[in-house]
Order: structure tokens, then sequence, then C-alpha cells
């Protein structure tokens, strides 16, 4: 029996509400300057009242050392297991620009490239081309059908791009395009089995066409593709936990994360605080919410201390406006750290923060990675997180008699 | 997707170096007299120093409760799950004399003993007999052929021995001869299966002629054997991590141990200072180091806590050695704790030390076992300190996207 399985057997409705509040890259480390992290030097009054009536710990989305991309660092926050739960490359990009996958569908990453006179790939992102000229690349390449399967070509960021490939019987055990180095060319696609030959036929025989369309552009002069995937079929939130839950993102890949295990999405604005009144407004329909906070990962991706701090502190300040609505849970925690000095994703341990009438706190005052490893918690897979939040919901029956 | 599969898919080939100090039987517990461990009552100003600098835990070399031998405590520490990669007693005992067993060796572990005049035996030791004697004995016995089998004997210490059979088409698959008792006569080995009936032939002949050349001595009249094993064939470091990796042992058995992960065995003297020079003047060749400090076990097995303390402070006066070549990621733990009041290995968690320029230092400012309780890697098993060390090292990249 795996940890999905007990759950879902112990899982009932309640009235009671979960409130999870995802600071995207929420942990950091130290600036060597001061010796303080993002959070430490953060003023969070807000956040800190709330951890004193709380029970904190740290946790590892995928495991000691590991550091993790967003899907599996989102998928282990709503309880499944990463590396049981995994996303295609395809698949992702699709969630990532709102493509909503039919349950045939392949999807592959593209990318625009650029090759030589002998087929040589020179640049593996077309010198990473303006978004809008990739937008009217996409544009010529969209629509192709091969053999009744339709391409749908969907730009996505620079020489990003998704395809789509949509008929009936296809398969996507195939191999890359995409050789992943340069001074090569391109791979042919291969059937990884027979049952797939007709999927890598056509496969070939578009990036074919694409060549033959893109020939003579400089500097996207072909592409590239990986990662063909279907959409992902995992079991829902609802089945699992009994929930009604909806998720508030403003960016798309993160929607997407949350479609994929079954959360109805709420429309809502681009900023921190358009998504707590989408939440104010949603309040009543629903019993889990999942609130994305993208500005703190970003400004950690950038590398800009400075921005981060002032992202955790602007979340503070917007604090009482969730805690006012006096959900029966508040969890908040990360998918993963981003520190400022790393520019990027890390291994870290990240800081969780539950609140409910039925924790039992720690004494810990402080929403710090440091004040986090006193407490109550203790340092957890993510995934246990969703048990624990059921759990001080009472939405969890008793094992065993 | 176990642990290894997932390292060795992130895992990629760097600049950055790593040294891995393995303090053996680095834990302890408290002298009753002081109500301070060994660590507690040492004076270690370095290590402290690094200690502030790092993040510190406790590791479970196995899991709580369980006491590792030092096979098994140190594939932990190579990241390898010591319940999944076992080595034979046979082996353990070549690898532990630098004997280098070929892929179709048959070893296996042997006691000189005392059997009277029915064939009992009476003392499974023959009184610890002196290693002289015994080397002596050993070369009565070694290098009888039997159906084109060689048979190797190689004195280990006092009434240890190893004995290697080396042909065609040989078997582990056999029962020992060592009755692990006295009073009863040596069991006959017997086939356990099919495939191995030759094999348990050859050796009960070779015991019976062990016994003819044998009768009459006294008080080594006779061997037991067992342990029937092959040379481990596990994955190397450098498949796994990418890793060239180097091992400084003063004692065979870990050097076994290292070869038997794959690492390059450096030539070395007897004393932590021929250590720590033999790692300066090959520290640019390799990017992991391995070093193996005896001295801290050997004191807790004889029960001399003052010593083991002493041992302590030694090495902590030689690590300026180590740290002025500033390698990326510095790791000091043990395989396991052997406290002097117990007088050998022991299930005790073992103090964890970390540090790298991108840990995320936890305010504990003293390598001790106290200390590290509240330190911010917590207590993980030791097979996770690999995948820590990779990640701080900057040698593992993301899961997922």
């Amino acid at each position: 029996m795996d940890n999905l399985d007990l759950i879902k057997a112990l899982s009932r409705a309640s009235a009671s509400k979960i409130v999870l509040l995802v600071i995207d890259g929420l942990g950091g480390i130290p600036n060597p300057d001061t010796a303080k992290t993002e959070l430490e030097t953060a003023r969070t009054p807000n956040l800190d009242a709330l951890v004193a009536r709380g029970i904190c710990g740290l946790s590892d989305p995928i495991g000691p050392g590991i550091t993790p991309g967003s899907a599996p660092g989102h998928l282990a926050l709503f309880g499944y297991d990463p590396l049981t739960f995994q996303i295609g490359r395809g698949a992702l990009e699709a969630l990532g620009i709102d493509f909503d996958l039919e349950p045939g569908d392949i999807a592959a990453r593209g990318n625009f490239c650029t090759i030589d006179k002998d087929g040589l790939v020179t640049d593996r992102r077309a010198g990473r081309i303006p978004t809008e000229e990739s937008n009217r690349l996409c544009q010529l390449l969209d629509g192709i059908e091969i053999d009744g399967v339709r391409i749908i070509i969907r730009p996505v960021k620079e020489h990003r791009l998704v395809a789509i490939f949509r008929g009936d019987g296809l398969s996507a055990d195939i191999s890359d395009s995409d050789p992943q180095q340069t001074g090569v060319t391109a791979r042919d696609i291969a059937a990884l089995n027979q049952q797939a030959s007709r999927m890598a036929d056509i496969t070939n025989r578009f990036v074919a066409r694409a060549k033959e369309i893109l020939v003579g552009r400089q500097p996207a002069n072909m592409i590239l593709l990986r990662g063909f995937s279907k959409k992902p079929r995992f079991p829902s939130m609802t089945d699992i936990y009994k929930l009604k839950a909806a998720a508030i993102a403003t960016y798309p890949m993160y929607r997407g994360l949350a479609k994929t295990v079954g959360m109805d999405i709420l429309k809502t604005g681009q900023t921190m605080e358009d998504e707590l009144l989408t939440l104010k407004q949603n309040f009543k329909q629903y019993d889990f919410f999942f609130i994305h906070i993208k500005e703190t990962d970003a400004a950690g991706e950038d590398g800009d201390f400075n921005r981060k701090v002032a992202s955790l502190e602007h979340i503070d300040r917007l604090l009482p406006e969730l805690t006012r609505l006096e959900p029966d849970v508040i969890v908040v925690t990360g998918d993963h750290s981003t520190p400022a000095i790393l520019k990027g994703h890390s291994w870290h341990p990240v800081p969780v923060l539950l609140y409910s009438s039925y924790c039992r706190p720690d004494g810990v005052g402080r929403f710090s990675e440091k004040a986090c490893i006193t407490g109550g918690s203790g340092k957890i897979p993510a995934a246990d997180i969703m048990p624990l939040a059921m759990a001080n919901a009472l939405k969890l029956d008793k094992f065993g008699a």
C-alpha cells in the first residue's frame, strides 16, 4: 500500500478548509555579506505571528541533495511521490502555455536552432531569437498534416516551441531529434518499439517539412524536438483527498500542474493582490486552495537578493487578507529553494509552516530556515505535507481500530 | 528508480573537489565520570571552526538501532544502500589483507581450531595462536590442488586465515564447515544447489587434506571455513558520480572497500601525517578523496576513552593541512560510533559535518554529538551524505523541469 492509497482510504469530505500558499523558491542561503538568508533578512511580522501559533519544519521536495524542477516540486506538495509521478518534457511544456492536451495527443518540446550548409547544428537555440520572431515562424509551421496527423505548433518564449501531434494511434515511444550538442546533425527520430514506427516516420517527415519551410532563414533555419510525451494521467485530488480543490496562479505552468491533479483553475490577475482577491471571492465554493506566488522564485533566479527579500515582505503584508478568511488549516511553504546567490533552484530544504487550531505549536517564533530547523515537524519529505494538512483539517480517519 | 539510479542520471563531471574524511568509530557515549562523550571532551578548535561555516547533523549508517560492521558502514558513506550491497565474509576477509580476488575465485574465512580425538571442536580459535605460528601453518596448507582447483591460503591475524579456491566453474553456493559452537564436529560442507555439488566435494576434500596435514599439532590441528563468497561486483563511483575518486587508508580493509567501488588506491604510510601528505601530493589528480582514520576506532575498541580523545585532538591539529587545500566540499564523519565505554561498534548515530561555499550554516558551533542534534541536516541515513556532498559541489543536475 503506497502513501496515496493509505490517504485515499482514510480521507473524508468535511466543511473544513485548507489553504496551501506556495511561495515559489522560498528557501535561500546566506548572503556572504550579511550571513543572513533572504527570509532571515526580510521583515515578516505577519508570518512570524502565524509561526508562533503554528508548527514548523523543513521539507525535502525529492530527497537530500536533489534539486527539484517546478513540476516534481509541486507534485510533491500536492502529496504525489515525484519519483513515481513524472511528466514528460513535451507534456510539461504544453502545460506551461495553458495548452489543453487531448488524451491521444503527443507533445514535444521544440527549439528553433541554426544549422550550417552541411546540416550541422551550430546553435541549439538560434541565438535565442525574440519571442515575436518565434511567433511568426511557428505560424509557418502550424497546421501541417501528414498521413492524417495534424501537427499543432505553439510558441513558448524566445526559441522555445511546443509541437503537438494529433491523430489516431500515435505513440510517445520515439527518440529525440535534438542531439543536445552542436557540431553534429539533428538525429533521425527512431521508434523505441514496433508500435511506434509510424509515429517515428511521421515526426521525421514533419521535421523534413519544417526544414524546407525554414530554409534560408537566419538564424532560425531548423527545429529540434525532444521529450515526446502524452498528457499525464494522475489520480485526482478529489479522489484521493475528497477535496473540492481550486488553484490560483498567475503563471500557466502552475495552473497546468494543478489541472493535472484535478484542481479547478480560478481566473485571476497578474499580481499577488489579484490572487488574494480571487481567494476571497471563491472562498465559500471550495475546501482546498493552492495559491502560487511566482515573484520570489523569479527574483532568486535573477540573483536579485534584495528583490527576493522585498517579495517576501510583500507577501507578508498581504498575509492578513488570507488569515482573516480564517481557513481551518494554512500551510505556507515553497516547492524548492531558489537562493539568489545560486541564481537557480537548489537542493536546500524548504521552510514549512502549518497552522491549525489543532496543531502542536513548537516554540518557533520566526519564519526562517534556521528557526525551522528546530521546528516540531522536523525534516520531512514534501509529500508528507498534504497528509499533515488533511489531519489538521480533521479530514483523515483513524488507521486501524 | 532507486537512489543510485537517480544520482547516476543527475550527476555530471566538474572541476570541483570533494574530500570525505572518515574518522572511524567517531561517535561515542558519555563517560559516566564526566557525563561527556569523547568528542565533547576533546579540544577541537579547528573542527569547531569548520562547523561554524558548515552544516551539521547525525547519520544512521544502516538504520536506527543497527550496529554496523566496517563494510556496510563504509558502503553507506559511499552512497550504497548497505542492505542492498552486501559483501560475503570470505570476500571481505580477502579485501582485509589486500588480496586481489579474481572474478571466478571463491573466498572463505577460515579459523585454525582445536579438535579432540573424537573430532569434536574444543576451541574454535585454537587458543588464538600467535600470528607467526599461523603464518607457518598457512604455508603448509597453501597451494594444494584438487581436481584442477588451486587452493590459496593466506594468514590474517592470530587464528584467522583466508582460503581462496581458484579454478573454472566454481560456486559460492555451499554451506559452512564452521559449526559456530564447540562440542560438535566440523560440519560437512553441503551444496545449496545442484550446480555447486562439485564445489562442495572439492572443499570437503580440501578440509580432509588440511586435517591430515595438521594432525598431531597443538593447539591448531584443524580448520573451520565459513562465508564462501565471490568478489563483489558493485557499480563504480565513476559510473554513478562521474568522479575520479581516490582512497587514502593505512589499513588494507578500507583500501579494499574503496577498491570495490572503483576508487584508485593511493600509496601512503602508517600515520595520519602520512595520509594528509598523500592527499596534498595527489590533490590535483582527483576530484574525490576518501581519507580513512583508524586510530579513533582502535582506541574505542580497546575501551581507552582518553586515547580516543587524544586521537580526536590529533586529527583536529592536522585539519588545517586539509582545509588549506581548499576543497570545494569537506565532509567529516564516521562509519559508525565506537564508544570507549562499550569497547566496540555501536548503533548510536554519527556526527556529520559538511562544509561548502553553498551550504546553509545552521548556527552549530561545536563538533559534538549533542550539538549535531540541532544541526541543519537533521538525522539522515548515511547513504544520503554523498548526494548532499555532490549537490554542494554543484555536480548534480536538476530533477525534472
